[in-house]
């Protein structure tokens, strides 16, 4: 017999109660509660959340007049400046989608992002106007017009545009109607990743995702109402982990950040009371190796939270002293940034340093408002074991997964194959369903027909105390297939040799897995402060 | 020229990207990152987030194995302890409805309710046996199967069911797969209207709300991660506001509560360290009232949400003394319970006591996940001036907007007209946004021409040192049409007249709108502390 669902019938959707969700609406509701409060902080310019809304609006208007409507994109330039915050309401209000591309790239990559996304209209700040006009001329005749960003408080660099920011904003009505989507999966940005092999691939984020990855990260760090939040990590990546969108939700304070130094951190903090900040380890170590005179006289309590390598023992200890805690995630730009956070527990306080280093260094467990998490065979999908040694690539999915890749069906099927987001990143499960990466499927090393973890070598050297940086990656070899090869920085005027690196390895590791070779010097990086083992891989070829 | 969307070429949704929102997955992420933190504290027992995920899970099993499937409703008589806890998350995982009963309604009115919701198993706990018993008995052969629910802590009372809960659960598998929706628009809960004229309506909520809101009220209540709530607001009341959900979302505890007492609540707050509660003023009152020494020893902050009538100033005060910090919300069961809430601004702290009263007593801004709320007039839609003073109707737009009445197209389209739902509570819009109820549509009192607010009287009175409580009502009259009439309940020893409060009220207001008959004794009440004015109305006839 048929059974009659009583709760199908006349109970369907209307405009009364189902509305897209969209990040707009924590920016509209901000301005409508808190108009006065202070939503951005731009050295001794501040900006109100009820003026904030209004440039935003007078934005997406004055994109609708320049022609540009639903599907088209809006690429930026810029650093983490009033201009970029404001292009993640503003940009999508108008409909279209915005792109903020890595300043750290060269005119080549940023050409063919440009093209590749089809960008209509470029906003560049004054400091990257030369790699930015070197990669317009590159397009030809397809090239974006250019609007330039003319902060009042950089004077380097040069004016490319046919006009300012400023002046642009001018050119739209205060009294435009915020387009809204009329589907939550539409497209909010465009995010690409960094292609450490081949061309990048351009990332589609959707309204539903960025709704919910901004209150995610709210609850999963515990924010609390009205948090200030210094702009350290990058908006170009990963939207800024989303946090624009987070701050309009928390009705926070957004404090810009040209340049990513100590002294910069540290006055912000300190005259502007912030209290949330995020960054790679690196940042964490820079602020650690800080003047005792800039650390001193920090009096409230400031989370940090970082990504891409597991925070050292020495930094939690260096961050806690300063009354400063550190939270650890994981992410991907597939995964609109961390989605994976090492929630802490309460009994772990009381546990050593090193222990609480030990759970700190695990990535996690997957973040509120994530669906799926797990440690699978990649060819199967099967779940290892959650035994703390069985390794298995990392998988995801839920709402905080892309929409997938631009223009690219075939890498968003594979990347999407078997209904899991495949992170290329490999990891063990501990019984207490933490996951701890162990590294990337492509840095593992296979030397005798055993696999080492690049990473688990690294954390060796990292113990050793006269080592600052290290990398680990595979050499090719006649007689084991690889071997691990070390590039390591060390402490200044440190005098260990390779050899007494190479011992301190084997007095810590199996035997097979200490490193053959050791080069010594400075390691290239990338923006966002990653070692980049491409060029170490180009480099230990030439050895 | 067709504008080609590139943004929508290739980026559908798969299961790798989309999920259907659904509470229950806070619940499955509560138990795998936290399954030792305590979930539950009824009494001496704790139940920790692990063994509430199994039970939920055996729930779910129990109830598909007796025949339960989607679409079927699942009934609860009991007040708020573990069994209706579980119920908020062991219905739904098995594709059913969960309908909590309000436990104060007569046997017509749950027997109505009981027909209607076509209810196969219903859940009485020993303490409403009897009264569930008659409304059984006038179901006649289309009566639903019961189990009891035999609290161990509460002995009278019957067990009138054919097993007890706790037998259930032990029918079903602790490895069950809960039954995720398949789309989040499907129904999750039921909850009736108190109805207070005609037949109660059954308000239909579905997954996506109910996940909405859930987080909503974590952030609207900034109650950060692990809160301790205790519950001493209904659980058949719009679902406890959504708190079951939110205390799976912030991983926190559900204390408790059979009986709203004074010392019950004291020494939970003191015992089990609850940080947070809701609650109508007159719980507030009892609380304020209770004696010193029950009072005394607390140590940490505590929150307290209100709704139902503006919080007295007298009350405000008593709260803040003893360290708690009372929020005033507003919402419906239409609307997943609050949906407004007087939002904060810290520069408020400042003002005085009267003034932070008169502040507190409006209702507010929406939530944080609501998306409209205005005044307007009824007929139009058009809203009204945000001058503090023109009177309109309350609307509401949003993902915190019921599905709509079950078998009740005609109510759901009357209260979705023009795309906003109706809620007949009438308010004025002050200049800064939040919004202030002055009365019901069928409260209003027309008197000589004139509108006369009930709340408006009722306000004046309260005012008055005797008063205890007040409520005013229309009375019928041949010279006027209609003229205010109080009822009035008060204080212990007091010798007041009604000519004196007429006096009083005379000269604090319009001397039009103060009441003309005053009627002193105990004001009739719904479960929840509402005074049931329809009551009055009936007896004002009689005068």
């Amino acid at each position: 017999m048929q059974h009659t669902n009583i709760y199908e019938m006349g109970l369907d959707k209307n405009p009364a109660n189902f509305t897209a969700l969209t990040p707009l609406s924590y920016l509209q509701r901000a301005a409508s509660v808190y108009p006065n409060r202070v939503a951005q902080i731009h050295h001794q310019n501040t900006t109100t959340w009820g003026e904030t809304y209004t440039r935003c609006v007078r934005f997406a208007s004055a994109l609708n007049k320049a022609g540009i409507h639903e599907g088209d994109t809006v690429s930026f330039i810029a650093p983490n400046i009033y201009a970029l915050f404001e292009a993640h309401f503003g940009v999508p209000m108008s409909g279209a989608v915005l792109n903020a591309i890595n300043t750290r790239l060269d005119a080549e990559a940023i050409a063919f992002i440009l093209q590749h996304a089809e960008t209509r209209i470029l906003f560049v700040d004054r400091e990257f106007a030369e790699v930015a006009s070197r990669a317009i001329k590159m397009l030809g005749a397809q090239r974006p017009r250019v609007i330039h960003i003319d902060d009042p408080f950089y004077t380097e660099g040069e004016l490319i545009g046919e006009m300012d920011y400023e002046a642009f904003l001018a050119t739209g009505d205060a009294d435009f109607s915020p387009i809204l989507p009329q589907d939550e999966w539409n497209a909010i940005t465009l995010n690409y990743t960094s292609g450490t092999t081949g061309n990048p691939k351009g990332v589609v984020y959707h309204h539903r995702g960025a709704y919910l990855n901004a209150v995610s990260n709210a609850v999963s760090w515990n924010m609390g109402e009205h948090p200030v939040y210094l702009w350290t990590l990058p908006m170009f990546h990963c939207n800024g982990w989303c946090f624009p969108w987070t701050l309009a939700a928390t009705v926070g304070t957004s404090v810009s950040l040209r340049h990513v130094r100590a002294d910069a951190i540290y006055d912000a903090i300190k005259e502007s009371k912030v209290n949330h900040f995020c960054g790679a380890p690196i940042v964490l170590n820079m602020l650690n190796n800080a003047d005792a005179a800039l650390k001193a006289g920090i009096e409230h309590q400031v989370k940090v939270m970082t990504a891409g390598a597991a925070p050292p023992a020495s930094v939690i200890e260096g961050m806690e002293n300063m009354g400063f805690s550190v939270t650890h995630v994981y992410g991907l730009t597939e995964t609109y940034g961390p989605c994976v956070v090492c929630a802490w527990h309460e009994e772990w306080d009381e546990k050593t340093l090193t222990e609480r280093a030990r759970l700190k260094a695990r990535q996690g467990v997957k973040s509120p408002m994530q669906e799926g998490l797990m440690i699978a065979n990649p060819d199967t999908l099967e779940p290892v074991p959650q035994d703390g040694t069985t390794m298995g690539e990392i998988f995801i999915r839920g709402n905080l997964v892309m929409k997938g890749y631009l223009k690219n069906p075939r890498a968003s099927e594979e990347a999407f194959a078997g209904g899991w987001f495949h992170t290329g990143d490999l990891a063990v499960w501990h019984p207490d369903g933490y996951i701890e990466i162990k590294d990337r499927s492509k840095d593992i090393i296979i030397s005798g027909g055993e696999n080492i973890s690049s990473i688990e070598v690294e954390d060796v050297l990292y113990r050793h105390p006269e080592v600052s940086e290290a990398a680990v990656v595979a050499r090719p070899d006649e007689k084991w297939g690889e071997t691990p090869c070390a590039f390591v920085s060390v402490k200044p005027g440190s005098q260990v040799t390779e050899q007494e690196i190479i011992q301190f390895c084997r007095d810590n590791m199996a035997h097979f897995k200490a490193p053959k070779t050791i080069v010594f010097g400075e390691l290239p990086k990338t923006s966002t402060g990653k070692i980049q083992k491409f060029v170490l891989r180009d480099q230990v070829k030439t050895l």
